[in-house]
């Protein structure tokens, strides 16, 4: 299927579109800045002006591909969540995958870290990815075999010269650790809060405690946008994000980018078998472990330092419970 | 004291060193990404080129200063940490107070979450704050009675028309609450780090968990820069920023700009009785808790709601132990 399309068209068309979608996003926010936006009068009516924004937006894409590419199916993230079905719908067919609007809370409260989210998928991979975050002016995008880029200019990861730094020898110490607390705040030990809590402490805490657990990492940052934080494990800034719950319009597109700047992504919950061979992320899994592009080093190849990354992981989170059919 | 001073000019002066100093930085991190930095040829060289970077655009900056006001002291994060006293330094006579590169854990793995700032002190009172963030090109920046002001040109908070915010009725639910995990790692139950979590925790669990205590906050954050925490708190952004550990330079531009632009600050640590009068923060206290800029409602003045906000957060976090000499 991908040899009849022409990438290099659609890339651009995507790129453009990611703009002007990001364009609308900032020009609703400048709504509510200046007091423009009629629903702002209403008390608490933020919440219903980015629904609105949400919707306009999606509908602003999915009308620019139906337009210009009217054999292609599409995902939206709220056409979806109107439907009935929670079923993984992506099939070998050409499939836009989109969310008009990743960092929901970040846009309410006017937080930078919001953003439009553009991905194209063949034959079940993503093989265009298209991000901007327009308060920030950040175009993050990429096509199969074309690099993964910044604005256009800088391509990612953004240290690669004279190579690409290697995993740290004893990561994830010394890794940027990503995660997002989520929405499922049940007070319960065995609920995805406390799964969640459990790891993050995992991770943060010094070499040796937590029986063995402790991971060091050098940071950890929560930013309210899985696709962001995609984004920036793509530039190298996270060396690892671990996340379960999202679907596969918040990823889509920040694995594409991250894929083409040359990281690995699987799955967050360990197999049973650690040392077997890592598997490749299901795009509709809502279980992702994302690990930044990295360079060999003189005892190890690029990929054996992520494996290794990923195991260490592994070793130090809980499983988390988000489920769906046929998943 | 402050009749004597020309504000208008140190401000200028302040806002102008600090767009300066931040492209310092910029250009520091872009000899790294380009594979020029001379260091970065050699292995795990990455920290030694920040930590030459910090001391640099310290310099930097103190030599400026010195050059144009050669009667005001200087308290820089670098020249700080290599005295041997960890005393509280600021008495009332006019102080700079200058944290060359917060975020060093980002600027580091190049995460463009890293600022200059550079706090302006009289009388024991920031009146001057500027804090440039020079990869995402945004400066924060106010004057006691000037405003506080975003690229010199938006007015903060962002949402002021036709009227600021109040703090929500039931905070700190629907509020973002900003937090970080700091540097104390250790795997004690009384430790900080375990102080901190019990307290995110409390703040993120749906209302009625934790044994009452659950705040149900709309999203958690922790961007590895006080500095920036501020920043956006006083954008209103945030809702709640809760920290200790820091030191008065990762703060005082922060505070400086969050004042004027109408937020609240006291301290991280509940008092005996939390329902006494809230006690205003103290800058070398190294204990921080910061509320937005708040507008009034119909049953409560802006203060009124801050005040509240500060008592529900005091009601769901643990005393943290950051001490120093005379506090």
């Amino acid at each position: 299927m991908t040899h009849a399309l022409d990438l290099d068209q659609i890339y651009a068309f995507a790129v453009g579109l990611g703009r002007r979608a990001g364009e609308l996003l900032l020009a609703r926010a400048e709504q509510r800045i200046s007091g423009t936006a009629e629903a702002v009068l209403e008390k608490d009516s933020a919440v219903d002006i980015v629904t609105q924004t949400d919707e306009d937006v999606e509908s602003f894409i999915r009308n620019a591909i139906q337009a210009q590419y009217p054999t292609h199916k599409f995902l939206g993230e709220e056409t979806y969540a109107k439907g009935q079905s929670r079923d993984y719908l992506i099939d070998d067919q050409p499939t836009w995958v989109v969310d008009p609007l990743d960092g929901t809370v970040n846009y309410t409260h006017l937080f930078p870290m919001f953003c439009v989210s553009i991905g194209f998928v063949v034959e079940q991979k993503p093989v265009i990815g298209v991000i901007y975050s327009p308060f920030q002016d950040q175009l993050f995008s990429s096509c199969t075999g074309r690099g993964a880029w910044l604005n256009e200019r800088r391509r990612l990861p953004l240290l690669q010269k004279p190579s690409i730094p290697p995993m740290p020898a004893h990561a994830p110490s010394q890794c940027v650790f990503a995660c997002e607390w989520g929405k499922d705040r049940r007070d319960h030990p065995d609920g995805n809060l406390y799964r969640k809590i459990d790891s993050f402490l995992n991770m943060a805490v010094e070499r040796g405690g937590r029986e063995g657990k402790g991971g060091m990492v050098h940071g950890v940052r929560s930013l309210g946008s899985a696709t962001l934080d995609l984004a920036y494990t793509a530039m190298g800034s996270f060396d690892i994000w671990w996340e379960g719950g999202c679907w596969e319009w918040d990823v889509c597109a920040g694995i594409a980018i991250l894929l083409e700047a040359g990281g690995l992504v699987t799955t967050a919950n360990p197999p049973e078998d650690i040392n077997a061979p890592i598997e490749d992320f299901k795009l509709g899994s809502r279980l992702y472990l994302a690990i930044r592009p990295a360079g060999p080093s003189s005892t190890e190849t690029a990929r054996e330092s992520q494996e290794r990354t990923v195991r260490e992981v592994w070793r130090r989170v809980r499983n988390l419970t988000y489920e769906r059919p046929g998943c």
